[in-house]
């Protein structure tokens, strides 16, 4: 066995064999060798490849933004031959995926989030993920083989398009974009940023929500989406915003003009008014998605950690640094932090599959919230163990912490999650009320038909002036 | 519906309905009704007799310590007509038990933490269940129909006496207790504190752990347990212990002399040197019990606190509490944090049923450091939000407090649990370092393959002088 | 040297020698003097004698609420001729006071704060303090005569009334008890809990917040400050509350009602409607004693945290507590937040000294708000290192524990203080932002004038299809 | 008065009416005066000029470490003018600084925080300040004149060559870098990483630890410092190191070879051996700077996160963000933190006035851990307000972040400090431990005295049997 893949030597566990017991009724026998397919593809094939893909890219800004390194290509061939292709399509939807359900497709995108390369390679990176889902779901005949069929085949790439830097768009009811229609056209106007994987030179497609009629009293009625070919007339990429000074080239993050971008009428999605329900229903297993890679990249911080507390010449004060235990408790405390989470984002899946994001909302509220923060605390800490090391190139970890840092803003910061959880949870406080009043009540009753008096242990019942005196 | 229990009414969901998705395949369906029964139980018969019981416990500390509330006794009866036993006898060991998995009684003893009379009107309460464990898995005949069978009916109340207030108890090889053979007899010398449960008066059998062998090579070889009587000659409860202000009459805590007891050598449990064996089986599934009964706590605090937040009385500036954004995000937080614990535990509870003990020992460490934790400040926000109620007898919730910090010690401070989880991490970390190291080495060679260059984006190979000086 | 007070032996430092750097300024040579001597008398007389007081307190609480322990007295004499008394009482404002600034006292109250019969031996226990204040500043000559001369010699204590359990009265515009006018008596009538110190036999007056003009349309109008004896007719102490389980006898903090209690209107303190301008006078200096005092708290949670660690007889895994990392780390953590947290509370009462409590807002309500959460981290910590002797009687811990939970909630709870500090900083917020917008666009002018283009490092401005296909 | 500095407008206070007023009698009027002018400086010139200064550096790697900012030197032109200019030498220690104590320059170094080019602006930037104390102090005549005079003049910059990427450097007695004799020369061979500054082409010098006797049996007398120029031949800079993704061009942190570097035998500081003692003293005031700046950075993003609060256009769910609770809370504990670890920094500083580093090595070991974790807290906060700007070159918050991260590590980890702090103090564990024996003896005593018994309120004294069967 490669010393690239060292689970299984020593007692060391597979993928499959590590899937928590809880999680095992519901993953097949296909999808337990699929992952521990995976498991083996991204340890043998992506890691060592994300060196290579990172220095394919150019030096200036402009190179940058044009490189397609070759051995994302070479890998996709490799994946496509082991059947590690569109894993993310839930099977109880879409027919053109592999066939596997949220709660599978987790476990394996747990092992994709530990390399650069491994969502792209297998066809499984976001932003083409949900937006794949997007027109499979919601999208036309026409617009699933002129858009769908070569996303599927990993032949282009696309971007979506909705934060904008205006407005407080984590609320999208905010969205300023126009859609107007004009003719056989409709015609944009507006800016949007953070439109991430525009970059790339082959990203064809743009997903844009904007509103095409933005005075309905109905507030959810005025958003629509519609698809607009990234060479459509009027369009300029500003500039690229950076992550904590990565500039994510070549996918980035763009800032974009529109001025009167015109497209076909037939490029409206589902219809006019309907992009608010495209977008909920885009956003739940995205945020699966998301969270078990995040889940990934945490394991993968704890193992960098244990790798450099195994280091030789690493002997602060005469002793490696296992020996402190300062050390050993942080382990810990990740190892505690990452399986509770896991088991979390795991039972979230499972609602998803057994009825839809809508039925999971309060489970996948839960996972936005609590995921990114363990995974950037566990980060910090293997940071911290590296000292220098772990802000730089030199290990991983900056970069992950960076990229971690951004799942609490994107598809809605924590905040917008905590108040939703907090408003719901609070719905059921008014029985809570009625109850507590009740249980008391009756226990009242009760302390009579016992005949025991007061509830009071320190009862004193002691009037004016009674033995204030001695 | 009473409105004592009000889950079912207007779209709030019965205990069963609320089993985590991830967990319902291992449910029977008759562990599901035996759920909601419980609560129903717990909501309607529990709760209200908690005030009844806590008055019907005397003032001194002589009276408070032969307290036998009668309300425990009417609810026994109610239980056992209800067909709630002895549930926590896992089903694959124990014939004797309700047949519930680990994972089933798991979920009943959430809703048993509610309410301070729910575990032992059930036959459910620690430290009798890991006692009737011991004794049912380890016993004799003999032992089994004179201590078992009055337990298993409720008719007696037992203790566990192994820590002892002068050494570091919590790594049991300190221990110092003797058990010395003398013919037929055992001869015990020594002291205990943190007795349990030996307060009650109705508490006849003493586990108790010592060194018969104090001597031998194998420091695991010393130990033994043997069974003594309360009334056996020598003992003396010097006093009991406070925790936090509250003396948990009539169970209590006690402090315990033994000078010169002697019992039956038939007393002695398993056979001399089997100690250790013995306490190491008990501690896993009383574990899950604790964590389970701790997550029903943090869920009751949780209750309290939106009861709180809907109190209309309660309005600071104006406005009421749930209002606020910083209660609601602590409400939101708490729900997290208690659903991810939840699942914890439920998977440490499948881990137990699918092999044992001992197979679930990362499992079992990993929810004894987190539940405690989280339970704590779930209950401290709770306190917050009732200001002067929180911390006094109006509300359970200090009492929740005090019972809550004693889970962050009891079997094994967190610091025990996490050095060795710690450590057993670590075991990795050699591999980890190998095929992080292996993988750098492939990417470099991939590099050269590829032929790209250094890995180093911020490559400058500057020598002496060059372009310093412009 | 006695072997009670150590801190000179051995390189140890005398409490004077430790006053912090920055603070030295600001204490007079006197000041000092008596600080070492505040050291002394609290380490060799009231820690030793706080045993005696606990054992003087009966055990029924109608006992425990009639005790007057004899010890107090004693040490009182002792006090009084080391000089020790009233020490509370400000230079600036009252001659009654030995002369001390707020800052001088405050550097006193953290040695106070170290035991529980401290305060009250040198006549520096709340709630006296405050309404000695009160008196001394607001007070008539015959209120003065008749209630301030005695409490000045410690032979009366008092209550200060004002939190009711009905209403949200962190706000105090919330506060029902009403106060009205009769002839030459005024009647009150309603409801105070919290009422701290009215159990002890030798509290003799009540100064008691009400409405006098309930619909007063200025609300800071409506309340009245009225004195009131203990034994005035239709006064009802129907319980004590505990905090967590203690009773805090024979202090206690009552539930009392008020049914047409009729006192003479020379009672009334400063005049009608002048309540809320007393309290908010009072709570100033108050706070900064509680927060002093919790400082000397957590210093004797560290020194018994450290004491522990240096238990010869508590190895766990063969080594004391003190060569493990994990204890290590939180000694330095509680140190760095102690000492920063101690700086807090000197640099509030310097602003109080130099102005008064009205401009030492801000600082004060920063200290509310950290040093109890200071205090209780490290409370928890040191309970943590002695296990079950850390929640039970066995060390001063878990009550010193309970007691700084309520800092977190008397005199207006954490989050009222946030909110309004909070508020306050966000004053600021609009003239930053105009100073950040006006500096953004200097520094676009400023790059016109250098001749620097856009300010994005990653321009990249592409035009629609350009560089997209290879 | 300009709107680029508002804090004198609307009843905002200057820079020195905003000094603490514990720390006021340690501030001249000179120093009061040229504070006032630092924060103008900051305020008006330097951060609209960052930039400008950013801007003026170029694209590639290469260029961007030749890059030499005109703007850098316009401001260092109006900065002497103004009369601020190496403000940082103390005035106890040197005769060539600007006359102002630790204190005084440390309120200085916070608004110097504020900016990317202030600190140079003004010649009081790292590493240069420390290195022109240590020729300073420890410099002969000829290596001032040599280095000195122009670093002090600001013509030229420097590095301090320490760290090893191949050994635990924290513990500088792991260093490897060797420093021979040969006739009148020296000769160095070895590696060093993280030597900052190294890539700016004005830095002309640098300043080295190595050993010169890597075998004396005193650890602490193997090292010296030697001063290397930077085109002595065998030096090659390999690469600049990342800081999460900014290489902090063109000063950066450089990774360097040394082979047979050969440099004047005159060039060695004080003496072979003496290499630990110069570190040593090195480190205390550039910890107070580094802090202190930190703090600034804090304040900093305090103010933009204020600003966030007052953008009108960004109203999620209809209110302005300053309307939400959670935001308010947030900016309260950014005030307390800020507060209280500002204190402590100064408190420090005065501390180092007073004695010297050795003796404020306690204070500074607990602002070193104290201060970046404050600061990171903040800047994240501030981050989390503005989502996806707060990420981006958009605001200043995400280089300030990766700055404030590495005060996490340099200088030696938070885990060292920690370790220190933590011994330290348990230096005093014994004595107290004898205390609180010798005080529970005495309270023993006491209680025979007043003829009161155990001390235990739980007191049970229950024999075998006794009352256990009712």
């Amino acid at each position: 066995m490669s010393e690239l893949l060292v689970n299984t030597q020593n007692g060391h566990l597979s993928a499959s064999q590590r899937i928590p017991a809880i999680a095992r009724p519901f993953v097949s026998e296909r999808a337990a060798k699929t992952l521990d397919l995976v498991e083996k593809f991204v340890e043998e094939e992506c890691i060592p490849a994300d060196e290579v893909y990172t220095r394919q890219i150019g030096e200036t800004t402009a190179q940058r933004f044009a490189s397609h390194p070759q051995i994302i290509e070479d890998l996709k061939v490799k994946a496509r031959k082991l059947g590690l292709w569109n894993m993310f399509l839930p099977k109880n939807h879409f027919k053109e995926g592999a066939g596997f359900s949220n709660l599978e497709y987790g476990l394996m995108a747990e092992y994709l989030g530990k390399s650069r390369t491994a969502s792209e390679a297998t066809n499984c990176a976001a932003p083409d993920t949900g937006n794949m889902e997007v027109i499979a779901k919601y999208g036309s005949e026409q617009q699933k083989r002129r858009w769908l069929d070569p996303l599927l085949e990993g032949k282009i790439r696309s971007a979506f398009l909705m934060t904008e830097p205006q407005v407080a768009s984590s609320d999208a009811t905010n969205i300023e974009m126009t859609i107007k229609r004009d003719g056989d056209s409709y015609v944009l106007n507006g800016q949007k940023w953070w439109s991430s994987g525009i970059g790339d030179p082959r990203c064809e497609i743009y997903i844009v929500l904007g509103k095409t009629a933005p005075n309905h009293p109905d507030k959810y009625a005025q958003q629509s989406v519609i698809l607009v070919p990234h060479d459509a007339p009027g369009i300029t990429i500003h500039r690229m915003l950076s992550v904590f000074g990565y500039d994510d080239a070549p996918h980035g993050h763009g800032h974009v003009t529109f001025t009167n971008v015109r497209v076909p009428a037939s490029n409206m999605v589902l219809g006019e008014g309907r992009g608010f329900e495209i977008i909920q229903g885009r956003l739940g297993p995205g945020r699966i998605h998301h969270a078990m890679r995040s889940i990934g990249a945490a394991e993968k911080a704890l193992e960098w950690f244990l790798a450099r507390l195994n280091d030789e010449r690493k002997k602060p004060f005469g002793e490696m640094l296992h020996k402190h235990g300062i050390m050993l408790e942080r382990v810990a405390r990740s190892r505690i932090e990452i399986d509770a989470a896991r088991l979390a984002v795991l039972n979230a899946a499972i609602k998803i599959d057994e009825s839809n994001a809508k039925g999971a909302l309060k489970e996948i509220a839960e996972v936005k919230v609590l995921v990114p923060a363990v995974n950037l605390t566990v980060i910090d800490r293997a940071i911290q163990a590296y000292g220098g090391g772990g802000v730089s190139q030199d290990t991983p970890l900056a970069n992950m912490y960076a990229q971690g840092r951004t799942m609490r803003i994107v598809d809605g910061p924590d905040e917008v999650h905590l108040l939703q959880l907090g408003k719901n949870e609070n719905k059921r406080g008014p029985a809570h009320k009625r109850r507590i009043d009740a249980q008391k009540k009756r226990g009242e009753e009760l302390c009579r038909e016992y005949g025991v008096g007061t509830n009071d242990k320190l009862y004193l019942n002691r009037k004016s002036g009674e033995g204030s005196r001695l």
